[in-house]
């Protein structure tokens, strides 16, 4: 997984704000990212992307700078612009699920840029000339522009989904009661009942029924049989 | 596909940075969400907040304000928290696309709340215990915590992305049980756990925790919940 993360770069073009620009970086690193490149931000070095980037300043001070958007990328073989309109020139529009596919997918062929543009204009025309795709983050029509490093978050967490194989792991699996144990469970539970006469076993309804369903789907483990049974246990002799 | 992103509400615990809670209103409305609960945000109402929501300061605005988390979610019946951690007990941990099928799929059934923690500490145990389920971001072992504002930034967009391809729920949904009630079938089981000896008050381990986890699972309607505290009632009678 580190090498499809490792390789795609992250191009903030002639950003204004230095705060965004630590955030991207602070983005990045959350996500396993690696590469970022400035192309003429406006204020940069600055304290306050330092204090925005928190623990991911070493990210931030490996950034490279560039004085052009074609210096940047010019290594790049797949460029891909964020944008949050629709444009009208025919280039093919992602969204960022496809966009990570793709960019995971070629991780080990192509040198992947992504482009997000300025907080207020975004990407140029001419700058939307370099790419071959452009991804857009689906939102609100009537608020549709995010924040920078909010877009950049996106694009990220969309990148580390696609590079994560399979499942994500969750620690180990439950250790499960049995069928058999959880019918010993039921027993003890309805005998329970009947002690303490909220059970009538000549109109037993639909009370054991239901209360299957219930612990049915919490899938009870072992240790939590246990308990159950520890309290029926406590219940049963408190009611003879 | 409104209804489904205008019902969930996102609520901030005892947030530090107004500049955090500015950013994640923004990051909702562009994602189409409305619902914002703060718990003892520390500075707010702040100017930096509203600097921070740029467009969003409607949403800001609209924002209720609780002194407790049980306040804030007293009416929710499907109860997400956000969490950096694997935790030790089994609460079922979702990845944010998961957790947004989920909350999605349930907008018409379930009143949802999912809850973000402080910027340093996240939720505490206590907190932890109300939520049905828990939501982790993958990220970045080494760095693993997110800016809170760019996790809501995820989480909003995956509900985004998921009320686009949601599909209509089948059949009638149950009546869940209403952190609430929960709360007061949590109360009930532990004066009788305690009435039966089988809870020491002055030595409780964790036997509530996860008796929560157990319950917590199922999800239990509210005829169910009728049903436990009528054996609670049954138990603690037979136990005096």
């Amino acid at each position: 997984m580190a090498d499809s993360l490792n390789q795609p770069r992250i191009v903030l073009v002639n950003t204004s704000h230095p705060g965004n620009i630590g955030a991207a970086a602070r983005a990045m690193k959350n996500m396993g990212l690696q590469g970022l490149c400035l192309v003429q931000p406006q204020h940069y070095p600055s304290a306050e992307a330092t204090a925005r980037a928190s623990g991911a300043d070493d990210l931030l001070a490996r950034a490279r700078c560039f004085q052009t958007l074609d210096e940047a990328i010019a290594d790049a073989t797949l460029v891909i612009g964020a944008s949050a309109r629709c444009r009208t020139l025919p280039v093919p529009m992602l969204d960022p699920r496809a966009c990570a596919a793709l960019a995971v997918n070629q991780a080990d062929s192509s040198r992947v840029a992504i482009l997000f543009g300025r907080e207020r204009t975004g990407l140029t025309n001419e700058e939307l000339d370099r790419c071959h795709y452009l991804v857009q983050i689906p939102s609100n029509p009537d608020y549709p522009s995010l924040n920078i490093a909010a877009a950049v978050q996106v694009i990220a967490y969309e990148l580390r989904m696609a590079a994560l194989t399979a499942t994500l792991p969750v620690g180990p699996e439950p250790d499960y009661a049995s069928a058999g144990q959880l019918e010993q469970f039921y027993a003890h539970l309805e005998q329970t009942l009947i002690e303490l006469e909220f059970l009538d076993p000549e109109n037993p309804r639909q009370l054991m029924r239901r209360l299957r369903r219930l612990f049915g789907r919490a899938r009870p483990d072992q240790n939590e049989i246990n308990i159950l049974r520890g309290i029926l246990t406590a219940a049963g002799n408190r009611s003879r």
